[in-house]
């Protein structure tokens, strides 16, 4: 499992994979300005919550790289800056916080001239970065339990046939793998790292409108890794639910308030109530830094509603008349109360979240 | 609202608008051939159970012009292969089986030679058309009753403040307005005749995803009628209903079995399931050719499958990798007892249906 959506250009400059152009194209973007990491997460360029975090401290090393020659007062106030808009880039995922908040820590911690700040910073967005790909392969460890006994058919009761193996069947929605990560993602690290096991799975994929992560980045990322899935539209995961195709759902996080409540894309909570009609387990996966300690439940998490065009006008072609009004809101929120656990870096988890 | 999908062109050919154009352009295409007929059902230019019962039947009429001249023996074995072909177009909606069914006993009951035969199957086609409108407009008039109480706000006891006239909000999936019908509509035709009356109604269009019927279509014949409405991805409806924005759910419905249980677009049963949760009231609008009284409950209904590529390259833009596979399932069956009531053109029923 090579494959890495964000690294460090030779230049030093922010290199991502351009997700908006997948699957068609891959094209590699380098970005050294604030405005253009700012660009490329409010265009989802780089998307899911661990990864704009891990971005946007890569990035900010990356726009300072120009300006170590600046006294430390002024190279301190260009981090401030730098860092407020790149946290301001996208509401709901509070990871985007929470690494411009370790990193205004790190600089303002940090003693001696502006070159020392930027050597202290730039260790600081690497471990962000080293621990996200860790955090991805201990929740895809952590993650194995909750596929255990989909794995086996039959009681294995005394006198009873063997039980046999056979294929454990997972729903997802939106895309929570190595393209939405700094490692091999949150929910599909469990998938991946299932699958190198010899653990059959198979994923359906939601294609997840209206931004299709699902069909576009999800399948692309399974169908490279040799992972049987099948891909439908979100309308359809209710059906596959009855006619008992389902297994279990794992879904990633942008926030996880105090007592639970889950904000993830959009389309999640209609998931969550459907999996409880049919007593699937629904199961997030997210790393610690998704734990928003100061929110206390989903009405506090703010709700990014994004442009009226990405329904409308999906890849340039309009689909609905121009003067129809568009609700088109990036997230929704699951209550906590209707998920199993949380699986994280260090194992899985209910609330109330009390320590962040 | 004079707006009709459907109708005799001056010679003899059945007239549609081809809805795979719209919202963009209003194109009208004149049909007189069996397979083109096929081939505008199959690809989705008429769609809408009702609408392609009445098209076929018509359709099947303005095929027969040009054989008049045939002997009853060979007129009548056209008639029979031309309503099967007819018949087997799509499989779910039973409309289409219902609508050739009362051709092919009006066409062996005729007596004398092809014109005549011809001239009652004409006369039979037109009332199956003017029954349909008929019906649309008695859906429109008995779905009024499942709109009141949402209509006032206050409790109107004495001493507190007169009820205040507040708008009633509607979620709908799929099309079921003029485009989908020979008339006004099935659960629009509710939406149409309110809006007429003064009542202030405000409609929560589900984009309904693969082919976007809802913002193709249902956007697009409420900004024609000016009744306020907003397009919405479906995977945002349950947030809808969460925040108590929605009022009550109506959709239609292409097959409708014994016990209640309801075949629609895909995507239908989900929003059940939701609404269900959420305790709002879910509504199915269909004129009495929708009940199968042959179908005892949903499993015994068929279900389309469509093709990969309405899913993966819509608009003709490749949305996900080649290698993957697609369940594109047309429709979902929401089970009967997860619908507060049926709406015909008889009034508001509910199960068992022992008569069709």
């Amino acid at each position: 499992m090579p494959f890495r959506s964000l690294a460090w250009a030779p230049s030093g400059a922010l290199r991502i994979i351009d997700q908006t152009r997948l699957p068609n194209e891959e094209r590699w973007l380098e970005l050294d300005r604030v405005e253009a990491v700012v660009e490329a997460i409010r265009m989802l360029r780089v998307r899911g919550a661990p990864a704009i975090g891990v971005a946007a401290a890569m990035g900010l090393v990356a726009s300072l790289l120009a300006s170590t020659k600046l006294a430390r007062e002024r190279f301190l106030a260009l981090v401030d800056a730098a860092a407020r808009e790149l946290a301001d880039a996208r509401p709901t995922a509070v990871n985007l916080r929470w690494a411009m908040d370790r990193m205004l820590r790190v600089a303002h911690a940090a003693q001696g001239a502006s070159p020392a700040i930027f050597e202290a910073l730039h260790a600081e967005a690497e471990t962000i970065r080293a621990e996200d790909e860790a955090m991805c392969l201990a929740m895809g460890e952590a993650g194995q339990v909750v596929l255990r006994g989909f794995e086996v058919r039959g009681a294995g009761f005394e006198g009873t046939a063997r039980p046999e193996p056979r294929t454990v069947r997972i729903l997802t929605h939106c895309n929570t793998g190595a393209l939405a990560t700094a490692g091999i993602g949150t929910a599909l690290s469990i998938v991946f790292v299932a699958h190198e096991r010899g653990v059959p799975v198979h994923v359906w994929v939601d294609e997840t409108r209206p931004l299709l992560q699902g069909s576009r980045l999800t399948a692309w990322e399974l169908a490279k890794a040799g992972v049987p899935h099948t891909v439908l539209p979100d309308g359809a995961a209710a059906s596959l639910m009855r006619a008992g195709e389902v297994d279990l759902v794992l879904v990633g996080a942008d926030r996880i308030a105090r007592n639970g409540d889950t904000a993830n894309k959009v389309g999640t909570f209609p998931l969550a109530i459907a999996a409880a009609h049919h007593r699937v387990p629904f199961f997030v996966v997210a790393p610690s830094s998704t734990f928003d300690a100061s929110c206390p439940d989903g009405a506090a998490i703010p709700i990014e509603q994004r442009a009226a065009a990405e329904v409308t006008r999906p890849f340039g072609q309009r689909v609905a008349p121009a003067e129809s009004p568009v609700f088109n809101p990036a997230f929704d929120v699951t209550p906590g109360t209707m998920i199993a656990g949380w699986v994280t870096e260090r194992g899985v988890v209910r609330p109330p979240f009390d320590h962040g």
